[in-house]
């Protein structure tokens, strides 16, 4: 069977695994405070060019998401987001469950657009009623988007001019960050991102670490007691060297991002599979996330060889299907998945 | 002044009033178990066929809706309403606040479609990622809506299908409930909406008393400890009678039924001034609000004589405002408007 | 029957009513912001000698409590109390239930300990482990207390000067203020309480109105958008004019200060028919509320006559029960009790 | 430097980490569906004799306990713990922050008493006012405590049974469960335990994993849509094998209770050390955890050979230390130890 199911179906990227086992020996101090820990913190501070920038260590990204956003919000304040943003939909709504509306624009391939936001917010601010409604203080946005999308710089400045003109946070998901900025169609890079939000987080689940997301406060604007809020949200780790380490690796020797550019290469590649054999793909994904449109007749099919994800039903006939590629993502993998493709197209 | 701004302007019904003087002296047990809360009790009990009843008095809308939904839910189900909703637009968030999200599916003139509402729970069911999503556990519908409108028996029928199909919870805000049922358009009484939802309140503050709503659990189905749930909202007076008599006087000679009668043939009336002064209505509103579309130039003139709302713009040239009566309108208040419109329309 | 089961056992105080039944007629701007609201705002605010003052009508106690602390705090920090406090015993949890922790410390005969509370302080900052708990960031205390005591100007200032050290609030509930500030052992007024607390509420509901509570921020220190909060908290009338109204009535010719001396002049009648009746007081209340201990055996034949209530049992043979008079409280009344108290001893 | 200030400042056993190094390669189903964690599952409900017990993989303590006891109550209720217990101090208000207030109990030596739990119950119950009061839903007690000490069958069984008398729940929290099971003063085994609780959790974290708890629903008892709950709490590892391998390995061979057993021989041979030095130990903890105390004087000259915890002052001159032994303690840390405190005896 091979695999393009998902970019968690695999374990750690071997040169992350091998750090955990040369670092396990040895004793440290707990809750972040190890060495591991500070040093992948200075490693990246020094990446963005933000010496200031407070940086934690949190285990996984509902849980990131859920602790920045209500950590950076008051009480019953709300966040804007696209209806397709994961916090709106595949989160279990761990955001309402600590008090925060999220609020919802429509999404334009998965992103928002600066236009509309300001429309929104110049309405909310000229409503009589607005006292009567929840008071917007973040906006979230995922970049790659949750269909493999990317902002440019130029439409991220523009969201992040927005934020600041009405006092609202911009909080950027980078679950799947590296396989963003190493994308060719990327017109920045980390440094930058960094200088264009008041927070952000660095994926590691998705991009070869076990577990574990870097949240990033570039101005060393960390919200008050963030180390309480954390551990009050449950997303402290007693042995945090466990993440600390593994960021540590990751940004070794730029692993993060070589380990991001193979895949968006292998992906790539299978979206050229794809085309060849005749498959319309749903839409210009320049990421790791490849969205294809398939018949229902060779899901089946497809499926006895390949392992990949139904998205949406489009109409009765067609699925939205999404293949991923990971750092475990093999020439082999590309090659099984054209052959089946080619029986298919045979049978 | 003329005042069309809301039917919470003004004070209580003088008989509502009346009934809180006459039986001010003496004392009573606190907490709603005073004589006259009881007696209400039962007053609506009879009135609606269902002598088990529970029935609780909270003092405001957003209050109940959020005492409600929060305690029929699991923590953390989600709630299913329109995008019109109260609970989604002007609650200020107070459903997420307790930790559920609001679901929103599109209002078609204020109104849940039945079909749209099944096809959602079928989507979601069907969805393989449905785990991951906040478990719908509750519909919340408005009678009648915020626009205005009315679900028809059939309408409502179909929606508790759906609910008792896919275990929901069907729950109708009745806010403005006897404008409702004593539209020409509802072809049903209390009673019969008592047989097909699992809770609904009945709104006193803007049907003739200064505060409070009665909310029903039909089938004696009253959530779990709901007196200290009520308790825990902030939604308990410790003076319970102050609610108590007043839905006594309500339902005392039906007067509850003839303030609703009243306040619809005034709106009726007030329709037919707008219409005949050759101005558009926005949509076939039978109750007591009234949503006219109305030129930007002579919205200032109009507020020298008229207090009424403006609801949103719907271009730069028109706004659409709401004109809303009560048991306080006169006759004399739609003369004033029809004066104030002919002098308009001289200008 | 006579009544000393509560203060809230009976309506409004006559003038009080008069005044609801006075202004009834006539429209009004809603949600507060109606001109009798805004009049007793401005009678308030000059008896206070606070012209800045931020002040907010809400309806009831535990939901003024809720509100207020929880607009506050920090998302998650804690609320320090006595274990004896309203907020720690009878509010059904409506504080933890909007996420955050009552921090006990010991009451003396209902109060705190400026020292004690420094005491805490001092250890927590001084506990390594103190990041893991919940940061402290208010102090409610009761005036009076739950036990009918009170606090001296030295006590309130001591407490205060300890919160502004630990930069905590200091938020004092007056549901029963009135009778407090009358007493005889009282050795300060409103104006000064004003300036030494952060927040604080005037009860109105104990003190001869049908429902409602002033909450004060003295130095115009409203938290941030406090009506979308109040909101939020399904604390707000639509038709605030019945709170305003009824403080304005209040304000009005020291009605307020009037009904609370009454009150009091009638306890220590009470107390003092307890004492020559030859029962054991079970502290020295110079207020409203009295704590008698009472054998066992006369508990039944008492309540033949006399409704009050058990606090709690001392012992196998004493109950501690509590008398509270009111406004409505009568010479009549204390008679009644004589005689039963005399029945009972001739028995 | 010698380590004896946590039984996680430490790497994972390398038995454990061997696990994750053999079991990298290959893909898996994700989200704790993996063939790890269902053969782990298998393994625990073996071990325990419920075939039907439902188990689930979080990540760490406080993220556990907050998602169980929520889960477990109806929204609002109560959790009753002693006030020694983690949840009531350590976890940052992690169990308020989710709205359940935390009732707290005397410890006796960090347990809870059944005879004051049951006569706790019984004020509640006959407690007129209780309406008005939080609803206990939920027990929890620690094995073994925060100090180190533990419940004998008898105890659990007594604890159990009062929670049976009144509908509650039992949650035991075993962060060191197996600590408490390999104590010669132990009398049951997890299979008892099992059978004596309605949840419990055996800690990963602690006995040799890098991360990981097993929460164990003993008879099928998994409250409703867990799954989707522990996603919402931020609970859930996208790379669910991370912890599911680990807890393969910590059952294979009986490695959990051989490294318990490691640590409490190290533990009592600590003890004795301190004995013997002539240091007054604080309880007879039979565990990992040991508590001494110790002069003040000394404190600055152990720390610079070995790290422990300071726990309390417990005057101007003596200092309350822990000291925590794990499966890393040697025999020459001991040794260590021992030097340590005679050359401060020479001193």
């Amino acid at each position: 069977m091979t695999h393009f199911d998902s970019d968690y179906n695999n374990g750690a990227h071997p040169l992350v695994l091998q750090h955990l086992v040369d670092t396990n020996s040895g004793h440290s101090t707990s809750y972040g405070y190890d060495e591991w820990s500070e040093h992948a913190r200075k490693m990246i501070r020094k990446l963005i060019g933000c010496p200031e920038a407070g940086i934690e260590f949190l285990v996984g990204g509902t849980q990131t998401n859920a602790t920045v956003i209500d950590s950076m919000l008051y009480p019953g304040d709300g966040v804007i987001a696209v209806d397709t943003g994961h916090i709106a939909v595949h989160e279990a709504g761990a955001v309402e469950f600590t008090g925060h509306k999220v609020i919802t624009l429509t999404d334009h391939d998965g992103k928002m657009s600066a236009l509309e936001l300001k429309e929104y917010m110049q309405r909310f601010k000229a409503d009589e009623t607005s006292e009567h409604m929840v008071q917007p203080g973040l906006v979230y946005i995922t970049f790659p988007t949750e269909l493999g999308t990317l902002y440019s710089a130029h439409e991220i400045e523009s969201i992040y001019d927005v934020c600041n003109e009405f006092d609202l946070h911009l909080y950027i998901d980078g679950a799947r960050l590296g396989y963003g900025l190493m994308s060719a169609d990327c017109d920045f890079n980390m440094a930058w991102l960094a200088h264009h939000c008041h927070a952000f987080y660095i994926g590691g689940t998705k991009v070869g670490a076990l577990c574990g997301e870097a949240v990033v406060f570039p101005q060393g604007n960390e919200p008050r007691n963030f180390f309480t809020s954390i551990k009050r949200h449950g997303a402290m780790l007693a042995k945090g060297r466990l993440i600390g380490a593994q960021f540590e690796a990751l940004f070794t020797d730029n692993l993060y991002l070589r380990i991001s550019k193979h895949a968006i290469d292998m992906a790539q590649q299978l979206r050229a599979i794809f085309i060849e054999a005749g498959y319309r793909m749903y839409n210009d994904s320049p990421t790791n996330q490849q969205f294809v449109v398939l018949p229902n007749k060779i899901l089946d099919q497809l499926h006895e060889h390949i392992k990949y994800e139904f998205w949406e039903p489009l109409d009765h006939e067609q699925m939205l299907c999404r293949f991923v590629t990971s750092w475990a993502t093999t020439q082999e993998d590309l090659d099984a998945l054209k052959t089946a493709l080619s029986t298919i197209a045979k049978a």
